[in-house]
Order: C-alpha cells, then structure tokens, then sequence
C-alpha cells in the first residue's frame, strides 16, 4: 500500500471533519477536493487516515478519523486487507536508528531511567495507530475481527506474525478479566444475544430455537458468558451447565431428553459445552476465569451442590489411535471404524474396555511436541488445574465425535480444594492428576 | 522492601488460596503455617504476593492472590508505600542482559520480527505485574489510586519517574475513550454518584445539596460525566453547562439565581465548569472528548443553540501580572489588590479597560517554558481547537479567583466548522484564535 | 359447591399461614389436623379459603389464602369451575334484605349520603371476593384466566353473566389506561416476550423466528405493545407497522419480501396486524389507545411520516355476499368459489370491478341488528374515527382470508385532524367517512 | 358550579383534540372560537371538559380532555374546587328515577340478573368520570391529591362524605396490594426519590442528607418501600429499619450513634418509624403488607435474625394520663410536665416504675368509642398481630414525644409464629397480646 501524498491528507481531514462537523453541518473550505478525497479508492483512503492519527490532529477529531479508517478497511477485499497489513507491518514499525540510540544510551548505564526512552523507542508505532482506531464508536470489536483477518492471513505468511503480537498485547490489556461482566443467558434474555449463543454453539451445534430453549430455560439447565463493555452484546464465551444427580457418562440424555429434577436437589453441576466466540482473540484467555466464576455462584446459589465436573470431548483421540503410538491403537482404530458397534449391544460391550484402557493411555500418556498432553481439551482443563476423572465410551454418537474420537468423552473434575496443588504440579512437571475411574481403566 | 523467601511464598499461596478456596471451604495442608503467613507485616505479604504473581500460579488463583496484594498494599503507609514503589521500579524491572542480547539480534538484522522479543525484553515485568494485579475485584479503581500515591512520592523522587511512565503507559490502554460511557447526571442520579459529584467540584465549589441541585435539576442546566466500566460509578470528569441567552460575562448570576428559560429558548451552551476526579488518571485525556460529546448532544437535542461557549477562570493572571513580564502590570496588581472597587463601581469601571487589555494581552501573549500559553486553562481549550473569544472583567469575585486571577474570566468559544482548522494552528505554530470582543481589547 | 364447615376452616387457616410462616418456620398447632385440611379436594380448600377470605383473617395472611384458593382453582376441570362460578354467582350475591333495607332509606330521602349504603348493599361480596384475591402474587393474571374460562362456561349458560358483569368492573379499573405502558417490541426484546408475539398473533400467522425478525427486526418494521405492570412481560395488545411508500393494495409484498427502504424515506406507516392476547380481557378495550400513542410516537419520530393507515381484513365479506342481502351477491360468491381466478390474471381482472364496487357497498352499507356495520374490524376502526378508504382485491391470498373474505382487504384511514369529528359523526349517527377509492367504487 | 352549554362544549373539544392533535397539528374549524374556549376560568372549562368525558367522545380523544381537565383543576383555590366538589357530588350523582325502577326489577325477582342492572344505576356516575379522568398521563397522582384536597374540604362539611366513599371505593382496586411494588430505599437510590423520604419522615423528623444518609446507608440499616406503577417514583409508605443486637429500649443511640455491627452478627431486626406519604390515600393500608414482606426479605437475606420488633411511639399516652381515666394519672402527668427528670437520673428511676406501670395499663385497657385501643399505633400492630411486648421510659426526649407521649416508646413484637392467631384473637374480642416485660409492668 504506497503512502498517500500531503494535500490529499488535508483534503481527507477536511472531508471527514467538515462532514462529521461537531452539531451543526458547514460548507468545508473547498467542496470539490474534499469531495474527491472521499470518493479516492479504499485502500488510500484508510492509509490516509492512518497517516493523519499519526499526526498532529485535535484528540476529538481523531474519533471521526478513525472512524473513517475502519470504515475504509470493511471496503477492503483479501488482497486489500493483506496489502494493509503490510502496510502495519512495515509503515508502522520502530524506527531502527531511534531503537539504536536509545539502546547506546541504555547500555552506557542500564536504569529503569534510560529504559523509558528504549521502551519508547522499541514500542511498534502501529501500537499507538491501534489504539487511536480503537477510539471510534464500535472500534473494538472491529479491531478484533481485524485480528481474526489478520490470523487468516498469517496461515500463508509467517512474515506477519510480528503484527499480530502487537495484537495480542493489546488486546491483553483491554481484555482484562477486570473489565469483563459475567451474566447468565436464560429465556429473558434479549433475542439478539441468544441468536448468537446459537451461531457460535459449536461443541454440540444446537437444531434451533427449541433447541436452544432446552438448554437454558429449564431449572436444571445454566449457561453463563462473559461480556465486555466494549463489544456490548457480544458474548465472548459462554458455558452451557446441566444440573444432575450423577456423573454423566454420554451426552444424549443431556442434549435431548433433560427430566428435569428440581435443581434444589441437584448435586452435581456439569459443564457440558465452553465455546469461545470471536477468532479475533485468541490466546486471550476467559475459559479459567469463567469456570471458576460460575462454580462459585452455583455454589454459592444451590448449597446442595457438591462436584463440579465436565463432560468434554477428545477432539484428538482417533488420530491418535491411528498413529500407532500406542501398538494397539491402530488395530482398534480398525474395529472402531466399521460401522455396526453402534447398534450391536455386544460388540460395543466387548470393545468397551479395551477402548477406554486406550483412552486412559491417551490422556495421561500422549504429548504433543512441547510435552503437553497431546489432546487439547485436556490441556485446558489440567491446566486449569482439574483432574482427568473418568472416560465414557461410547458417549457420544454424533458424526463429528465419532470421526474426531470414536465417540469418546471424558469428566474432567474440578475439586476446588485441588486446583490449585493439580495446577501447580501441572505447570511444574506435566504431573496429571487422574480420578479413580480413569486409573482403574489405566491398569487394564 | 526485602524480597520474600520460598517456605513463606508457599504458606501464602496455600493461606490465601485455602481461605479463599472456589466455592466450598476445606482445611489447607497446615493450618498453623498459613495463618503465620496471613499474620506477617503488610509489605511481606504484598511483596510475596507479587512474587507470587509472577510466577507458575493457575489463572484462576492469580485472582485471588492479586487480590490480597492490593489488600495488603492498602495497610501501607507513605513509608511502606516508597518501599513498593522502589521495589516496584528495581525488583520488577527489565533484566539488562536479556535486552542486550535480544538487541544484538536486532541490531544484526532490523525488521519487524527481530523486533518482537526485543520489546518483550524492554517492556518492564512490573507492566505484566500491574495487568496481573488488575484481575482482581474492584482493581482498577486501587491502582489508580496507587498511581495517586506515586504522584505525590514523586515529588521528592524523580527517580520514580520510569515507573510513572508504566502506569502511564497501561492506564492509557485502560482507559481508551472507546471504553467511556457519557451519562447525563440529573435529579434522578444515585445518591452515591451525587455526592461525588459535590465532593469533586473544585473550580466552584458546591455548598450542598440544594447547590447541586441547583445546578443540575432546572430545566436550563446540564451535567455529564464520563464512567469507566471498571471504576463503576465513579465519575471520571464531569462538565456543568448553563443554556442562556447570551454569552455570559461574570459567574454570579449562573451559580446563584437561576431565572431558567425554558432550556428550548436558549441559545447558548455555556460550560462554566469543567472537573478531573481521580488524581491518579493524570495525563490521560478526557476532556476534549467530553466537550466534543457534550456539544453533539446539546445541538440534536435542541436545535436552537447556536453557540457553544466556556466561562472559565484564568489562574495563572495575578502572578502574571505581578511578575512585571509587562511593564503596566505591577502597578495594576497593586491597584486591584487594594480591597474597594470590589464595592466601588467608578472605580471599577475605571480600571475595567486597563484590566481587560492586560488580560488580553495576558492570554495571547505570556508563554511557558514550552512556548506554550502560560495560562493552563487557556493551553486545554486553545489545545482543543476553541478561540479565545472575550475576557470579562470583574466576573467572579470569589476569595479564589480573586487571589489567582484579580476576578477575571474568559469565554472560549467552540465553533464546530472552525475546531479543527483553529486546533491544528495551533499545535503547527502556536496559533491563538481569538474572538473579536479579545481583539478589540488588545488595542486598548 | 357445598359451603365448608368451621372446624375445617381453621384447620385451613392453619395450614397455610402455619406452612407459609412469614420467616421462619414453626410447627402449626395441630400437624395432623392442618395436613388434611390441605389434602382436602381441591373444590372444598378453594371454596373454604373464599369463606376465610371474606372473614376476619389479618390483612397479611389474606396473601396466603388469596395464594392457596388461587392454587385450588387451578387445579379444578371444567366441572369443578362451573362449579365455583356457581358457588360465586349464588353464595357471594348481595343480599336483598339489606338492598331492600338500604333501598328503603334512599327511596324515602335521595342523596349522595342515603346512596352510599345502597351502593355497598349493591355491590355483591364477591366483587370484594375477587379483590381480595387480587392479592396474591401473580393473582391478576390467575383471575383474567379464570374470566376466560368463565366466558366458555357462559356460551351454555345465560345464568353466569351477572358474575360476568362483575369481572369485566373490576378489570375495567385494573386496567385503566393510565396504568398500561406501551413498550416497542423488537429483536433486542427477551425471548420469552417474543415467543408471546409469535404465539398471539392470529391474524397473520407467524412461521416461527425467522418470520418473527422479519416483522421486528428490519429498519423499516414495528411492533409495539401495551403491558400492564400486573402482569408483567404478558402483552395485551400489539399492533404490527410497516413503513412503506405508498398505501399498501396487497399482505403478501410485507410478509414476504420486504424490500427495507429506509425508514426515514418512508412517507407511510401501515399498521398490517392488530392483535389482542388475553380472552379473559374481553371487552376492555386497548386498541384504540394504542392505535393512537403509536401514531404520535411515529411521528415524531420519523417527520417524513404522512399517512396512517391500515391494511386490514373483512372477515365477513364472504357470508355477507352469500346471503344476498345484496341482489348481486350469490352469483358473484359462486364464482369466487371456483377456485381458479387466483391464478388466472384475466378473470381476476374481470371480477375485481365488481367485487370491490360489493366490497364497499358491504363496508357501507350492511349493518347488525344495533345498526352498526356488520363488519367487525369496521366496527373498530371506524368506531375509533377512522375513514374506510379503500377497498382492496384481491389482497389477500392465504386460505383464511379466502374463506371469510374472498382475499378482500380494506384500508382505513386514521387522519389525525378529522379523527374526533368522524368519531363523533359514526357515534352520532352512523355515518361512515369514506376516501376518495371507496367511494368511487361504490358508484360501480 | 354551573353546567356548561353545547356551543361550548363543541369548542372545548376542537380546542382541546385540534391542539392536542395525534401526530400532527392542523388548524382546528374556528381558531377563534376554539381560543376563546380555553380562555374561559378554569371552573368552566373543568366542568366542561367533565361533560365531555361523560359524553360520546372518542375513547381515545378522552385522554386529551381528562387531561386538560386536571389541567383546569389544578388552577382552582380552595372555593374553586369546593365547587367542583359539589358538583361532582349533586351533578354526577345516579339517578334515582333509574334506581326505583332497577329496584322494582330486582325487588320483583331478586337474583344475581336484575342486580347487574340495579348495580349499574346504583353507582354514582362521577366513579365513572373518576375512571375516565384517570386515563391521563400522570392522573393518578393528581386524583390521590385532589382527594387530599376533598379530605381537607370534608372538615368542615360532612355532605361531600359520599364523594369520598366514591374515592376509597376506586382506590382501593387502583391500589391493590397485587400492584404494589417494595424496592430497598438506599444511598444509590435517586436523590429525588431520597428527598422524598427526607420530607415526609414525620415520626422521627430528618435533619438533612447526612441523616438521611445515616439511617439507609451502614451496614445495620434498612428502608423499605412500596411504589405503585401509576404514581411513578412516589413512594406511598416506607419503613425504616435497624439491625441491633437487642430490643432497644429508647430511640437515641438508633438515630444518632449508630456503631454498626456487622449486618450478619444481628439478631434483631428494630422497626422503628412507618411513615405514610400521600394524605389522599387515607384507609387505602399498606403498612401491614409492608411489614409482613420486610420480615420475609430480612429473614431471608440475614438467617442470624430471630426478632422482629418495634421501637414505636405512644402518641395518645399523655392526654390519657391528664384524662384522669386512671385516678393515678393526672399527679404522675403533673410531676413528668416538670422539666427536670430528663436531666435528673435519680428522678426518673423514681419515676420509671410508675410510668411504666400506667403505661402498660394504658396500652392494655385504654379504648376509644369503638372499643379499640385508644392508641392508634397500637390498634395499628395490634391489629396486624402484633403483641405489645414492652413498654419503654424515658425512651424519646424529644420535643414532640415528650409533649404526646411523655417520652414513653413501645416495642411490638412481630412472632411470625404467632401473628395470625393473635391477630384472630384481637379481631374476635379485643385479646391484646403482651410480652412478659409489659406483663410484668402491668403488676406494679
């Protein structure tokens, strides 16, 4: 994306704040050129405006600039949006010559004193750009499907990644857990937020609204999302909880036939489904926070509550059993992949517990290349600090479980007076903390 | 502040985690331990926590652990305080080592991704620390307040100044104007936000209740503020506006008797007070925005008003005066400092001319250090793209703004088709717009 | 349904302020006396705790009772409510002896003062029944249930409309309008609002949540409501509203493909659909104030706005035309029945002069027995000051409207300057107010 | 007041429906006709507008003359609206040529069929007018304070009683206790609900906002109050609370050194001021339900509450004593007129004895005509059932309690457990209930 010349940027300001003019419409000093600066191509036009936040404009009608900027950038196609990112990633970089002399100076007598100017210096001026954007009505939540394009991009081009790490930060800082509001989503919620728990259920797709009423309008059904002041209704994440009496061992009876038991006499909150919303943050982390927010209200509401445990999926376990890591793997995978088990009461018998002693292997043995469990919903939930507690099998018969783990699922248990030693044996030496129904499948 | 041992960070993780424990309450591994933890001196236990943060605890934890740091900062007196800051700016800052290495790498081949582990080696841990400190409950709000704090110790100190700079830093992210929410603050407001609103009014005072009220419930007077979500119903700047007839030229009439017009009668939106709130938020801009805001609201909801115009103190003009930087001053600083012409209307009016073009001189001409307008009133709305339209004098006889500024006031006028282009005059040469009631002054 | 006796009445009492303890629980004096009393069949605790109700229970335990004979009624079948309206009718009536007593005094001395005692001989008990029902939670709701199935019981029997009488009093006050509050309805409403809409809206039938947004959710579509504060999110009316540029001559173009012109270019507000929800509130009447407030907010609202008008169905064209009130009728009946013209756009041609010349000579011209139109939903619009503007065919293709109407839509005109006179005009004497179309289709 | 004629009333209405006018304005058929219409005093338009309301308007036109009827109202002086008074009293009085001849009717074959006639002409038209006035926006407030102002007429003139009958009849279904609503009084409460508190606390006046602030504020406090949906933020009744750890046994340290235990650690919850706001609505009770939802929302919220009881004022007490009903009376009233004890510790242990004695004599055995307690705060709680538990002196030395009351307080105790039979019992003869403290006294 070329840089755009002196006299159209001043054109361009003219345009956007004679147009946007505070209260009361006034003839901008010349019609014709400010008029053309808005009807310039796209890409100039948000290169522009860019420019222009980088310069010397009045904090106020930075808003309306910026503003025009992402309106620019939802004009943009893919090669318009890699075009600016490029734009991002080279126009808007450190400059090396200031890092340089800061660093000398910095060097000579390293303090806290000649850091400031280094870290001035070393700070992406696209990092100011993102911020200014972020000052338009609406701007977060575009920024953050910018991101999402961004990550898109980045599929091809490794060379973009240095961009979406200034991404990353900010978007740590706006998305403090502080600053998030958790709510609960039942039938009185507004209709706009439920449509998108619907479009983004992705764990267990819902059929439609009736579906979706069977999943938090009944008392023995919850689902909880973290919201943030900037993206209004958005929800961000949201966990769908069934209140039982047992341990639930396939997912059926809890998508399709819920008898509800008075949630009063509930003893066991299961979080069935956690969907994060929007690909523009990830690696921004809710899930931990929202887990352990809505343990503590369910516990706090329904005193007779007394085990918090998951019914999660093993995205990872049929690739797995056909890698033949383990030797036994492909063979089973072999057995697994023929259709029948499904309705043949006794093969499925049969196959039981050989699948769930792999199963078991699976989860306490499989590490991907940094030596975390190899199944990535275990390495959210142990890492959250609960423990892997039991597998199911078959637990659910649903085409994509069946293709991506053979209809395998597994309780991962949150014991609030564990988490945190499970947590830090974790983190410190990849120690899983295994309930005794998975250690006894692991001994078969 | 010492750093804090091992066998302590243990006992404090477990005593704070064990107290605070996710829903139900369990009996940590040694009772006796943990509450020896709990009962070591606040900067212990604060600079332990911080450790603590820093290192491998679980997300969830980190709350609660953050948590007890701001609880255990808020026991700190100044002393202990100064230790935070000083252990905050040595302890918790960049390790010189990493930078140099991650700057060779750089230095060898500049670009965009050599870029991104060397600002990870510049940005300072205690930036990470405060972001973690953040997570906790009702966070924000403290650490703006030890922000305060840091003002005041840094006074003495300029060597807390890089840590200033953190703060800074983070706080402008925080509190990125798309995050602000303008709220109008009337009659029907809390309680809890009213008295905020009284207890922050500094530029003219408020006497109580029915003053306040005075000042927001007729129908010709307006007060917004600006909310953050994460400091709840603390209002962070708040403008009071006056619709008039005409441009006022002295206080009294605005903040004592109210004759209201009906509001849609009025031509002129006046902004006679304009209050920051938290100290701690020093530096990071709100007001522009709000006047901007304020003004857009005023002219939809009454298309009568044609006008949008400051009242506002000069509070730099007796020193000004005094200082002999012209030669006329001196004498009339000791003219007005003799008590009578408050009483004495000839006189009054004697002096009226000679006061007048001594503040128009005052305000076009007296320069800072920067060569920016001496007058820090004028220098926000000047900065802002506003004129500097008429000085009136004697118009606030108050005990204040007769010992800052011998009575005198001046209206700044915001003329939407004229802010941008007065703004960037300005900031481009110092150019001062000015009204031209102020021009004709300058020629006397 | 037989009174109930003493000792049962206690023990009634007793159960249920001993089970429903302000507070705190304690046990009742006898357990096993009140324990029968509360499995007593429903008919004998309903009609016992209206016995209590009418006694000289405190006024706090009367929310109780009020709640348990409420619970008792709900449980009854049809018999059991003949029953207690039975029960009501006969045992809560007024009692002649004190009306002829109370008669005799006024008789003897007409005043305001010898009336008051009248009135209260008057005003049978069971009016003072109901509003001692009216008591309990969510009672309002409960007791306009309760009239609609006491309107089923009356098509039967003549003998319930006095009890009828009483209710529709009472609901006339409760329902006042100055109680009511019109909310617009739209996708941001709570779902459980919504599915309401969907499910009482009868004359256009609603598919399911996608023709729901549809209706709501497009800039240039409105739903608005009346709510009444005792029945919480229960609408009681709702009028659906198109914007549109021109007076609509067809449904199907609004409720299937709506082309969204953008509501500030609409120069016409089409209310398409006017529902009325609860049967129980037969005869109190909403619509015209809704009609009405929808009016002035729209207006005010969106200026371009110059026309309000209706598209709305003739539901009695058809027998109307059958019966040969009209020489003509019969014979064009018969060819409307053939099914054929629908698609066939020759004869559709052919026929539409004549029937829509039956068309207005039946909105005209063919009256009940009181003389008013024959033609309910003329009966309401005209009734409210409304024009019968134009006559439209075929408008309306759905089997419904076939069936009553032959596909006949009218539109009615509510110009709000000649509204009060054509009210007063129609009430004084009949007379309809036609628009230009109308009449000139009658002089086919 | 006089009737209004026809060419009058056809003006008012033009005037009235051609201002008003839905949506838009259009000139009305003879503007100079029309402006002289609402030229005319307010006592002939008020009594046209009610003709009007009376006659064959448009239901939705009515709103427009009901409110221009409060209008007219709302500008007559005390003779004025004695006027109105009676003309609603002669004017829209029934008809008692209708009356005999729906009597003849009901008298020949009395049933629940020939009442519904004979109700209609019963009741007084002017209920009608009253219910048709109410359809304005904001008439329900208006109406409750023109029957303040009917109250207050009524003082000197029992002939408008029968008017007021027709108010208590209305109010008392506009204000049913289902459409009550109790909300938490507190400091985020808006202030202009707070100053309505403030003014019309009588029991133990406010002194200003930080009273006000001090009894809603700490931990340890509670108000509470009921607000109807037609009277907006007015609240009709509040009660204000204390949470101590004892029965207080005198009012000062409640009002002024609250030291706030912890709301948890309470067990006693101290009602100790029920103020009613609005005169008008005279006989309309709320404070039972009041009372009665507060104990159930306090035990709820706080289980460690095991006493509701007040701390209440004896208002009658001291004309009871100079009475000489008890011959000990008129001395002990003597010697507590001399000021003196107050200050005299030795004195008033003296005197503690005898008061308390008298005063436990007083509440169990003074009556008035009717044979209730004399008492009105105790026919109040006593009647809800309530038992009088303890008699407290000195216990309030202020102004207004010594000169009524002579200092004396009194706690009524509010055992759920035991309210309805208490209740039954005092209803039933009279039984007053008595704590063993006011037992014991009733023995000296």
């Amino acid at each position: 994306m070329p840089r755009p010349k002196l006299a159209f940027l001043t054109d361009l300001v003219q345009a956007i704040t004679g147009t946007e003019r505070i209260g009361r419409k006034s003839a901008p000093p010349d019609e014709n050129a400010t008029r053309k600066a808005l009807a310039r191509p796209a890409p100039e036009r948000l290169a522009a405006a860019c420019e222009v936040l980088m310069g010397r404009i009045g904090d106020a009608a930075r808003v309306a600039v910026a503003e025009q900027a992402l309106a620019a950038y939802a004009e943009l196609d893919a090669t318009g949006k890699r075009g600016f990112f490029d734009l991002l990633r080279d126009h808007f970089d450190a400059d090396p010559t200031l890092i340089r002399r800061a660093f000398a100076a910095y060097d000579a007598a390293p303090s806290a004193a000649t850091l400031v100017p280094l870290f001035d210096a070393v700070e992406p001026p696209r990092q100011t750009l993102l911020r200014r954007l972020n000052t338009a009505p609406g701007a977060t939540r575009k920024l953050v499907d910018m991101r999402a394009d961004l990550l898109i991009a980045m599929r091809n081009d490794a060379s973009l990644r240095p961009l979406d790490a200034d991404f990353a930060h900010l978007f740590a800082s706006w998305f403090n857990r502080g600053f998030l509001r958790m709510e609960r989503i039942d039938w009185s919620t507004p209709a706009s937020v439920l449509e998108k728990i619907m479009a983004y259920e992705s764990v267990h797709p819902m059929q439609g609204w009736e579906d979706l009423r069977r999943r938090l309008d009944p008392a023995d059904r919850r689902v909880y999302a973290f919201f943030h002041p900037a993206t209004g209704d958005e929800p961000l994440i949201f966990v769908e909880v069934a209140l039982t009496r047992d341990t639930p061992d396939r997912i059926a009876p809890i998508l399709t036939a819920p008898v509800a038991p008075e949630a009063e006499e509930a003893t066991t909150a299961v979080f069935y489904s956690i969907n994060n919303t929007l690909a523009g943050l990830k690696g921004v982390s809710f899930g931990n926070f929202l887990i352990k927010q809505v343990v503590a209200e369910l516990a706090a509401e329904l005193p007779a509550l007394r085990r918090f445990v998951t019914l999660s999926p093993a995205p990872d376990f049929a690739a797995w059993l056909a890698s033949g890591e383990d030797a036994r793997g492909p063979a089973l995978a072999k057995r697994l992949a023929v259709d029948g088990w499904q309705n043949d009461t006794a093969e499925a018998a049969r196959l039981k517990p050989e699948v769930e002693a792999l199963a078991a292997r699976y989860l306490t043995g499989a590490r991907n290349r940094s030596g975390a469990p190899r199944d990535p919903v275990a390495r959210f939930h142990l890492g959250n600090g609960a423990a892997a507690w039991r597998v199911n099998w078959p637990a659910d018969l649903s085409e994509g479980a069946l293709t991506r783990g053979h209809g395998l699922m597994v309780n991962y248990l949150y014991e609030p007076a564990a988490i945190e030693a499970q947590h830090e044996a974790f983190v410190r030496d990849g120690t899983i903390a295994t309930g005794a129904p998975l250690a006894a499948a692991l001994t078969r």
